[in-house]
């Protein structure tokens, strides 16, 4: 091929399609992840024909639920093969490291196991139906606010631990066709030009086969980019770009062999694409988004005023989101869908008794206006019950909230309704969580019901009325508030870094960590059922850890449960969280029925990463293995030894300290040796009672060796050196 | 000189002294801060002849009195004088990031101010004497875990205006003739051979003129410390380093003049210095000591239970500490005192009434013991109040503590004698915070009395009983727990990295961004009177605010106020505390009296450190002026207009973003107005209703320029930044 039809192959030729040339055709790439937003209007990239609205991720991933995901992924892939579209721009795994964030809405989790499992399943779904993925934003696009020019300052334990855990493992298990990079830096280096990003860890070490595409406008330099793994920029066309990129080759500053990998890659992809269109079952999917929706609603509180019964219970339907849902975030994710419920009449079809409604807001204004607030008490004090909706006005692509709190206005409608009529439920739309502290004390019914998609509607009906008993759990935490959030003193960055300052606490690990008090805690969600659990125990195979526990459903109503496993290493030798999930399972069981429930938890999923040794690492010894309803509501425990990986001791070097050879069982005895033959050095004496193993134990050996009156040399160093790792 | 002297004055030749060499002579430098600790035995480098033990920076910091401290400073002259001591390595001044910091009872506060008002004045008293002093250690050496080889990772604005802050302040207005670089690395470069901090900032910036010497054992390569502004490397002997150094110079490997200049230095420290043998009034000093470790007492809780009475009041006497005094930290500031003062003695000669003592505890176990603690609360329950002395063990250099809590012999002594006698006052010996909570909530009276040196036990009697009526106050918050505390998330690091991930936010700062509780906040402290706050007014300078308020001691007793002054900038365009100690003053006052009390805040310490400009810059506008009696209890609030620094206005470049020039009045408007020129792009359509700020805000404009569909061209974009900066 001509090295100007190379160098044109690794750009777009337009918004959404890569170049044809040669004899490589063009694909078309989309963006997700929800649903499937085909350009319908060519001034207007966000424009979309209809297609199913699915549930945004944070829907979705208070699912708990992978095979919810994986129907979800296929359905999509359909649609993509009835529209010819060859790549789906989803799943996002970003982590959601702040509440804060403005696409939490289209980002699955705070946790990255969670993350993971579901997205390999949605990528699964969608590409056994021929079409590819395009897992993003790696890496660590966890905030709108200056995502072109920020640099994330991360640790590397917290990155392989927590920002590319979840990306780690859709890489190795299901292979997407593509990831994209992301829009910032990464510790100072464009994630678009990051190499030990896009090609030692990501190929290197995860061994992925598919292509590198950029985020739209997230590369800088075409030859960098080229050069540290990214294959395709997108979009296009960028005519300038491509002659950069072949004038480059000519003169030696990129190998031909760098642009040549890429182009293989993209033809690649390009064979392996399908172009189809055709029709889907547009109904089947409205049910699959409905069934999914429903799944996703959190109960948060129920005092006694939930399922609402279907006759001879008056309602007020309360809050302009009951007739005008609010079921998508703003920006690329934001699809025209096939039909759209609203839970307004799916209530209204669904109660035999009256249903008034009042709006309660405005849509385009936060303040709270007096007349439709009053209309709305007074709804509710003439109903036996009153429902009130409210929620996020917008949450957007591009723009970070600047705070937790619910607008104004709707914060003074809960207010009156309640002091109107104490039976009330609240029924939140919101694509990252809100304060719930302190309004909801008073409420004795509070569910969460996300951004829900186009079948939102009907699935909050679902709920309410018990036709669906729910078992969403939250895969974020609420706090009290915001300024309790681990990520709070390091949000958003300023100057163009931001400070990934909680470190390996993102979430509930860092609330845990500082036993902070939480509205709700990670993992949590009620049931209109309730559940027991019996004894965990605990087997260890060679690759894996099954903890098997009996649930029994204790109350009057099918129901599932979502059985959570979380884990601790409370004498580890580096410092964890207090608990980190590792595997769930969901379960139906029918009123008063009895399961056997088994979490396999892989176990690469025990290691963490060892900076000394910079790899994954089990340590050896007892795991602590918590199974629960959520990350506070833990039943049962149980230990289990795991043996550790091979080669796990720390190297003792001569630059090693006191402490560190102390803490070493042969470098200990070897060092107490040498330190009583020179006990008459000063040093040694200057310790005092208590040894020189702590005041002197900050000091490297071969520094102490120079030390004036030292108790040894620096050959005694080299001899113990040698017989420690002897 | 001959190179080869020249080499070898840079390093010592023994451990406290100078090398002699060319017509050079030695001289003793010899470890502080709060007494002179004069090698006393060869053996023994820790040991030291006797010297009056002044209270330690924990207790002289809770003083917040300069006067103070700048009169230990002339007495620390004094005693150096007297045993020809011509360096006291001295005052420690980092920031105790974290309460669990091994050798924060050398450290004055939480806060850089308030440590280097202190610190000036301790400079200044005991310069004047002809002794010089060591500012340490510098810097960021806020831990002692991994000391040696830690790197603190740490963004500049918060080194520059939290951990050297207070550095910049001493050296600035006191020229200490000695600064002592630290053990660990700053950023990832040894502190004894950072040329940024030593050469840069501190001599180039602050016009610093004096010698960097080494912290004992700092020095991991001479030629690096010296090329990086180091000046002498302490200890010595170092004949292998000194050769070094020498072949350096010969090879061209290190400037000579580098080493000339360090030699200059050397050569004016000596020229300098005074040799003088002698004598000084230990009784005076004694007197001195009591009169600042009584000052240096904070009063936490007193709920009528204090003053004790000097008549018809018996009292039981409990806890070792009572009788055997802890009264200093372990490591190289332990002093062998003159005499030693102990509180039960002390308590026995002050009333007329029953006194009677018990133990209570080991000092050589924690673990409650039955039989002690029986015989405490049975003495308890026979006098009419109960003292309870209590605290940590131990404390020392080189190993920080893990944990916040009372031992537990002395948490079991508190619960038994309170339950015996509710009338009992805790009296606490700690050289750093320890957690109240929740036993204080029991107790009507707590005494924090630190680590007070060799007069604390009179010091602590005066207070008891009223001779003296406590004013001092916290110089660092006492957490509800330690996981509540900023650092902790981060603290103490991992595999040679320790994040500053709380940043900016360091104690106060931090509980207060946070709006969290506390046991005691920064700047608490009660007095046997109370004071009534007026109104606070503020009048502005070219170089210095004003702020005056009158202060009325409203109840019986004579007593001092600190007055403290607290900044706001709400409308600051960085992120900021929401409050900064500036200022603080203290006055005495007659029962009954008024005074009007100004505290003068610099200009210079409005400022905040601006990463973009890389300079101080005072932002223009409204400031908030709260005054009160500690930081939350803010009696009286002034806002001043304050003119900003001239070119304050950051620069608007191709690379900066829509939002950034959307922040910038000027560059709004001309953004705004290409934003219209080019409304038929279909990027600006796809933006939506609330234009393209949003979703666009975060994209540089020369990015946004190459994008397809862009509203504009990079042409466009050039003309722009020519306008914006027109």
């Amino acid at each position: 091929m001509e090295l100007t039809d190379q160098a044109a192959l690794t750009s777009g030729s337009a918004f959404w399609k890569t170049t044809a040339a040669g004899d490589v055709p063009a694909i078309t790439l989309t963006d997700g992840p929800h649903g499937v937003r085909l350009q319908s209007d060519a001034g207007d990239m966000l424009a979309g024909r209809p297609a199913t609205c699915f549930p945004p991720a944070v829907a979705s991933g208070s699912t708990w639920d992978p095979e919810l995901l994986r129907r979800m992924g296929e359905a999509l892939g359909d649609e993509c093969r009835a529209m010819d579209v060859q790549v789906l721009l989803g799943p996002g795994i970003n982590l959601k490291r702040t509440p804060l964030g403005g696409r939490n809405f289209e980002y699955f989790s705070e946790d990255p196991i969670l993350s993971g499992v579901l997205a390999t399943e949605w990528v699964r779904g969608l590409q056994s139906k021929g079409v590819g993925a395009s897992l993003k934003h790696f890496a660590v696009n966890s905030q709108e606010t200056d995502r072109m020019i920020v640099s994330a300052e991360v640790d590397e334990r917290t990155l392989r631990e927590l920002y590319l855990r979840a990306f780690q493992r859709v890489v190795t298990q299901a292979q997407p066709w593509t990831v994209m990079c992301a829009y910032n830096k990464v510790n100072g280096v464009y994630a678009s030009q990051h190499h030990w990003l896009l090609t030692e860890v990501l190929r290197d070490e995860w061994g992925f086969e598919g292509l590198v595409v950029s985020d739209w406008g997230a590369v800088v330099d075409r030859v960098a980019a080229l050069a540290a793994g990214l294959d395709l920029t997108m979009p296009g066309p960028d005519d300038a770009g491509d002659a950069v990129v072949a004038s480059s080759v000519r003169d030696g500053k990129l190998p031909a062999e760098v642009l040549e990998t890429a182009v293989a890659r993209i033809r690649a992809l390009v064979e392996k694409s399908v172009s189809a269109t055709g029709t889907y079952d547009a109904e089947a999917h409205h049910a699959l988004a409905r069934e999914i929706a429903a799944r996703a609603i959190v109960l948060l509180k129920n005092d006694d005023i939930l399922p609402l019964r279907t006759e001879g219970q008056s309602v007020a339907v309360l809050g302009e989101f009951a007739r005008t849902p609010r079921y998508q975030g703003g920006g690329s994710s934001q699809i025209t869908p096939t039909r759209l419920d609203d839970a307004l009449t799916e209530i209204t079809a669904t109660t035999t008794a009256p249903v008034r409604f009042a709006p309660g807001y405005r849509t385009d204004n936060d303040a709270a206006d007096e007349t439709l607030i009053a209309e709305a008490a007074a709804l509710a004090a003439g109903s036996d019950v009153a429902v009130v909706f409210v929620g996020t006005t917008r949450e957007t692509e591009g723009a970070d909230r600047t705070d937790l709190d619910l607008p104004e206005a709707h914060l003074a409608l809960i207010e009156r309704v309640v002091a109107a009529n104490p039976r009330t439920v609240v029924v939140l739309n919101n694509g990252a969580v809100v304060r719930t502290a302190p309004w909801d004390a008073s409420v004795p019914g509070v569910v969460e019901a996300w951004l829900l998609g186009q079948a939102g509607g009907s699935a909050i009906a679902d709920v309410l009325f018990g036709r669906v008993n729910p078992s969403g759990r939250l895969a974020e935490t609420i706090p009290l508030k915001l300024s309790d959030h681990p990520s709070y003193l390091d949000f958003p960055g300023e100057a163009g870094f931001v400070r990934y300052g909680e470190g390996l606490h993102v979430g509930y690990r860092g609330f845990d960590a500082r036993e902070q008090p939480v509205s709700y805690p990670f993992g949590f969600g009620l049931s209109y059922t309730t559940f027991a659990y019996g004894e965990a125990s605990a087997t260890a195979g060679a690759e894996s850890v099954d903890i098997t526990v009996p649930i029994t459903n204790t109350g009057g109503r099918d129901g599932r449960e979502v059985v959570q496993v979380y884990v601790a290493k409370p004498d580890s030798r580096v410092r964890r969280a207090p608990r980190e999930l590792k595997g769930f399972a969901t379960v139906d069981l029918a009123a008063g029925a009895t399961a056997t429930v088994t979490v396999r938890i892989p176990r690469d999923d025990l290691a963490y990463w060892d900076t000394r040794l910079n790899r994954w690492l089990v340590e050896d010894g007892g795991y602590v293995f918590a199974v629960g309803a959520s990350s506070r509501d833990l039943r049962t425990t149980v230990t289990l030894a795991v043996p550790g990986s091979p080669d796990a001791r720390w190297p003792l070097v001569a630059h090693s300290t006191v402490a560190e050879w102390m803490a070493d069982p042969r470098g200990a005895q070897l060092l107490r040796d040498a330190f009583a033959a020179g006990s008459d050095s000063p040093l040694v004496s200057m310790a005092g009672d208590d040894g020189p193993y702590e005041l002197l134990g900050g000091m490297p050996l071969d520094r102490l060796a120079l030390f004036p009156g030292s108790p040894f040399t620096l050959d005694t160093v080299d001899k113990l050196v040698e017989q420690a790792n002897a």
